[in-house]
């Protein structure tokens, strides 16, 4: 038990340093290492697992709805970059410039791609043709390049691994129902995989995408009441495709451009389930992406039988799960402390008594709730457990959003709210952009999102006083 | 008719010219497109499909076998890779060098990573410490970048994917087993999934990886005799633990280096998949990676019960197979043009005639023999035929490489054979560099690789006359 408090006291807790809290998880429970490459992080074999858990799911849905993988160029030369003057003003002051190749000078320098829409649209340029060849529903998982001054694991790096869609449509309305279509695959994998409540809106001017008409958004509060963007869906009009002449012969046979979409989801989710989830033990990860589901950990294990009934059961459940069993040397304390640490959503205990008896323990990583089960049936028992584990994690996730979000209607009120109360603030706004910035000044706060779902607070907006347009999400952002 | 003619007619026989039918049959079978980075590629939905199931297949293998993976930064600091002298010496004139970040000139340069040993061996020093933590079986897929002057689609590109192994172990032995397990897990894979013969051998230290100890290889012939490098398997012993300093506690408490491997195959293989089993009427896939292992062509479907006696086999064999229905407008003809362009192992036929008969046409790829068969036990005959298919394959391939392998004995053997035969030339060698030296100049071939299955065809080298040591695969290379 000495090794176990050892352990526990690693972590500092979040109430005393959040961000001291956060390092500590990523460290410890081996999800990621630092490099000599500022900004650029290793992700270890258990961060790694989590990644590709959550590429499984997410890449078996894009597929359904009829979405194909390709690959793109790593490289964006600077003239192509240029094209589209929006996204070149967002972009170039933060990208990576390749200016030589082997000891020669290239004639034009390349960017390591940020983003990708100028080489999606260089290609589609050349591949469709005609209304026949509409839409075209292509994506990519690959790793992009910003170079951000303040770096922090998962959360901002200068290398970051996403998925980023590309698509074109033969109308407006087709790519906006595509653009909305995807928020709604993104939220849903949010709350019901990784047990993360969103906020679905629409991001204001200033905070879009460069080069995109509309950007929406999906916003998840945090443990320390900041708010995350944890995944967004732009609609580009025929913007890009103007600059980027593409064209297709209409139904009509006349010369068109189509209408774009991109939308992205990145390794940055990693640090939402850090901070959406974890807890002064260490991590805490939605069955659904967790690398281990469910950890054995014999009791007593010397003992004649305990361990041959261990590994049986090992062998039965990981037909259906992804199990571990621990039969190391460490003691079930260690153990215990170890598997908490890495957030392993069921812990299974098995002893002499549990065998006699014909049942083991279950214990809920989230609400270290204890459960004695029947042996028979434990697949069952498990799937059911696992459920609950994560239908808990989304409650107490809600009910923290819930008791975070404050409603303001002066600027008074704004300030002394984002002053004294971590969370997200609803109040009503005006439109204008000089509000955005007077807030972001006075209180600290910028705009989340215009969310989907308004409520009317009140007539008139929150810093100006002028007739309100929209009630706006408005918070501290990670 | 008319316009299965003209499609077959688009690609150039090989026989007249087989770097353009290559080139043909990449843009035409739809895998790849050019962009305005010069050599670097869109990997198109249908080419990218196919890497994702050589993917899907080799990252199940390395699971099993214990592997890991995770993901390294894309950059590696200039004085990183200077570390090992022989790596560098290697590396640093083909790699792309990032000098700025967004508008800021960096105070040491990073190259984008042509390979990652110096950037696992930076990670395993830190996570490294005692015999407990060995053996390290990390494995990574990424891209990586070689500043290549002359480049091809997927057989040489600035930028390509792939995988890389990088393991550290406790004793000598156990590196080179895992080296040669390895080597074999590729050989395996190639032979039995992709239909491709390969030779297993040591390549020479002229040829060998910068910084290894020992390269081990598998080399597959091409249709035009020339070989292709298709995978390959590094020993490094400990030079690269000792320049990055990587130490363990062994279990005599004395402070010792681990000994290491790396190991790859990149989409280069799609290249070799091409090259070894396309003809003049396109690209013919292995079963195993085919995107589409079945496609379904209905005939006379505009006859009552013809497509909808199409869609309920798609419906029925979508369980167990890769399976598309082509019900668009085309001819019949054109779409047995195009599905034999894209290599779809089998061609189902489907008309009035045979729903009476209650059976179905199915037609080879690779032979293009015809099979009537009951739609009874449908599925048990498709699998029967699909592994006919890959059977028929390897055989082909393999006999085209024993028909064009040659044993010679001297020098002016040697250079009347590689300047009138297309192929691999079996010969002795003294081990010598400079008679390999001579050998590429004089008869334009290098050392393909020392074979682990020796022959003895004389006592003396074929180039200097001395006592030989070994027999070597010499020929033209890609």
């Amino acid at each position: 038990m000495a090794e176990q408090k050892k352990m526990v006291e690693a972590i500092t807790s979040m109430e005393e340093d959040f961000a001291q809290w956060y390092t500590d998880i990523v460290k410890k429970a081996e999800l990621m290492d630092y490099t000599s490459v500022r900004g650029c992080m290793v992700i270890e074999p258990y961060g790694w697992a989590i990644w590709e858990n959550i590429q499984k799911i997410l890449d078996a849905e894009f597929k359904e709805l009829g979405h194909e993988n390709v690959s793109m160029p790593l490289f964006i030369p600077e003239s192509l970059l240029n094209k589209e003057k929006d996204h070149v003003q967002g972009f170039a002051p933060e990208v990576a410039w390749v200016t030589h190749g082997g000891s020669e000078k290239l004639t034009e320098r390349l960017c390591v791609r940020p983003t990708s829409e100028t080489l999606f649209c260089e290609h589609y340029a050349k591949v469709i043709q005609s209304w026949r060849d509409l839409p075209k529903l292509y994506n990519q998982w690959c790793s992009v390049v910003r170079w951000e001054k303040t770096t922090r694991p998962f959360l901002r790096s200068v290398e970051f691994h996403w998925q980023e869609g590309h698509t074109m449509h033969e109308t407006a309305e087709e790519a906006k129902a595509e653009t909305e279509r995807m928020l709604n695959v993104y939220a849903d994998f949010c709350e019901k995989q990784l047990a993360i409540p969103v906020v679905k809106g629409r991001k204001t001017d200033k905070e879009k995408f460069a080069g995109a008409e509309a950007t929406y958004t999906i916003e998840a509060m945090m443990h320390d009441g900041k708010a995350l963007q944890s995944g967004t869906s732009h609609y580009f009009g025929d913007g890009f495709a103007r600059a980027f002449n593409v064209t297709f012969q209409g139904r009509d046979n006349s010369l068109c451009h189509p209408f774009q979409t991109s939308w992205g989801m990145s390794t940055r989710i990693i640090g939402g389930i850090i901070m959406t989830h974890g807890d002064n033990n260490g991590l805490v990860l939605p069955p659904a992406v967790a690398p281990i589901q469910v950890v054995i950990v014999p009791v007593a294990q010397h003992k004649p039988g305990v361990l041959e009934k261990a590994k049986e059961l090992q062998a039965q459940l990981k037909k259906q799960f992804r199990v571990k069993l621990d039969d190391s040397d460490q003691t079930p304390g260690w153990k215990f402390a170890q598997y908490e640490m890495k957030g392993v959503p069921l812990r299974l205990e098995i002893g002499p008594k549990d065998i006699e008896k014909g049942q083991c323990v279950l214990v809920r990583r989230n609400d270290r709730e204890k459960i004695f089960v029947p042996l028979e049936n434990l697949e069952s028992a498990i799937a059911e457990q696992l459920e609950l584990v994560r239908k808990g994690m989304y409650e107490s996730a809600l009910a923290r959003r819930e008791n975070m979000t404050y409603t303001v209607k002066t600027l008074d009120e704004m300030k002394k709210t984002a002053d004294n109360k971590p969370g997200l603030i609803k109040a009503m706004w005006c439109g204008d952009v000089a509000c955005e910035e007077k807030l972001k000044e006075v209180a600290g706060v910028s705009s989340r999102c215009i969310p989907f779902e308004q409520e009317h607070i009140s007539d008139t907006c929150v810093c100006c006083g002028r007739p309100a347009k929209s009630m706006v999400y408005w918070g501290k952002a990670y």
